[in-house]
């Protein structure tokens, strides 16, 4: 199997540790590595580092060379952002242009998976499926009532074959409201779209023919130029010219081909937000269900988030539900239940000329 | 009228801000000057500069001696502390030795006052009474039920004469739980114990001679040394021998002399604690109740004290009663009404060998 890993974000919501040069994928937060690591030796065996693509973002590829040194990983800079379908597209051409004519997993690399075994065999299944043809995707089993996330609906019946965990996809669902997304929690036949695709890199290419002209039209001006001097430049016209937009919405909700859906039970997190970081790392916990990250001292405190990442001694009193991140230059205190609208800060920072600390 | 401003504490209540370098009374923190500054200022109107002694502890001597440096204020430096009662008796000594034989207030140099004329006021009534004998301590009018002070009990009956303010002290009375403290509001009878004294160096020396002989012989020991270069040996030997004590403990409640109060609303706070602060720079705050100092980010938060006292950016989001304190080397977050305790963690970072933060 190939991967191609989509390390392209550029994510505010983990200000003040994450920045404009150093966004999410690229922190260790989860565990004992930079996400875009774990997510490259998470993959490692079922795929081989020299069959893994990087795409990322131009003023991010020498730190994710630096960080993935050891390993013989192809790396594609993107010279902007122009969301996931042109990124799925160029995957899968720079996946050809290696010779590749088997499954590719596209996938995200800053999503947290606990159960690297079970994730693993949801791409193995998945990836037979695709050999034959069509789409698939993984689909998250919810674990409670999540407003925050698109599901993924399947149809009743498993389809035949030897693999009884798969499914056509019956519809694509927008994020529900509270009441939806208990009902879909009980109904069993809805899961978390967790952005994860595994297909041919022919399938991909003609569904983009098939959906989105444009881009299939950009993809195949850059297809001679890969491997040559002319592909940044080449890459740099057709992506000025290209349209920002997901390749659910581009593709996905558009394509008349087989779409399929394997369920998957792997303890997934999009890692979308401070407290969401916060419940994930719950075996952390001191008694008080703090989490607490470098130096500080701690007193009287529950449930409460206190990361210092900068050396100082952080001294937290009485605190409930309360985020402390600490940083060289920035410092955020919020109630963690508000994690959310940690981009609103990001963006007042913005306004006020503080680009430095973004 | 002369005055001795005990400027010998050494605070841990507003850490971070203040250190043992640099205890409260040399903190900017109600205004626009360090407290003890404000305190000999405020006064200047009734008590010439160079009828001022500040008694203050060894380590601040050339702190002080900075801050104060356009004025001629006599300055003692203590070589350790011994609580109020040696203090003021140096005091009183040293008073003498400048030929006073009239009114000395001895007054905290760590006191907020708002209304100055008011303070200044019941000062030159008390420097009245003072001149013909007795103790008389201002006694401020409480405006809430608080039980982290003391109280002083007067009489029924005003003194006669031309003050119809002063009265008798009938009783010194422990700090009281909340019942009795609401009682002591509606009484009328009842105030707070500011620490604030007012007699001539004669008697308060008489006093300790019947109350604290062992004070009295030490102060002795002194009377001839005050201007020579035996002065800070002398003084180093007598205070080794000295018990801490305060002059509340040690003659207040003892003496068997006159003892008045003249009661005093003038907007006093001993700024006992960062809320304490909070509450009483009300006049600062913005339209959401908050109190915020130096660069700070505020987002949706209420009846919260940012206080950046470090250049960085602090950002806070979602916050209620808060409190957060940034200096240079540490951070403290607390919940507002746990501010008491933030003795609780100099306490802990004192165990835990982090004396250089202190």
């Amino acid at each position: 199997m190939n991967a191609v890993v989509m390390a392209g974000g550029s994510g505010t919501r983990f200000w003040p540790a994450s920045r404009k040069d150093l966004p999410k994928q690229f922190l260790n937060i989860t565990g004992r590595a930079p996400m875009l690591v774990e997510t490259c030796e998470r993959l490692s065996p079922l795929v081989p580092y020299e069959q893994m693509i990087i795409v990322l973002g131009k003023n991010h590829e020498d730190l994710a060379k630096e960080l993935l040194s050891q390993r013989q990983i192809h790396i594609i800079a993107e010279p902007m952002a122009r969301n996931t379908a042109p990124c799925i597209g160029l995957g899968a051409l720079y996946a050809q242009y290696l010779g590749c004519d088997t499954a590719v997993a596209f996938l995200p690399a800053d999503h947290f998976i606990r159960d690297q075994e079970a994730f693993l065999e949801a791409l193995r299944i998945a990836g037979r499926v695709a050999q034959k043809g069509g789409i698939v995707t993984l689909g998250i089993v919810p674990t409670r009532p999540e407003t925050g996330y698109g599901y993924i609906r399947r149809v009743d019946t498993h389809e035949d074959g030897k693999d009884k965990r798969v499914y056509r996809v019956s519809a694509f669902v927008e994020k529900p409201d509270f009441e939806t997304a208990k009902e879909y929690l009980t109904d069993g036949g809805y899961f978390w779209n967790a952005g994860i695709f595994v297909a041919t890199p022919q399938t991909i290419l003609a569904e983009i023919r098939a959906c989105m002209p444009g881009l299939s039209e950009g993809l195949s001006r850059l297809r001679g130029t890969i491997g040559t001097d002319d592909f940044p430049n080449a890459l740099k016209e057709v992506y000025e010219g290209l349209e920002s937009i997901s390749f659910d919405y581009g593709v996905m909700e558009k394509t008349k081909g087989d779409v399929y859906v394997v369920p998957c039970d792997c303890g997934w997190s999009d890692v979308g937000s401070w407290s969401s970081l916060y419940e994930l790392r719950s075996s952390e916990y001191d008694s008080a269900n703090n989490l607490v990250e470098g130096e500080a001292l701690v007193i009287d405190c529950r449930n409460s988030f206190i990361s210092s990442r900068n050396g100082r001694v952080v001294a937290v009193l009485g605190l409930e539900r309360c985020l402390v991140v600490d940083t060289e230059d920035s410092l955020l205190v919020a109630d963690l239940d508000r994690a959310q609208d940690v981009r609103k800060i990001v963006e007042a920072l913005r306004k006020s000329g503080k680009e430095r600390l973004l």
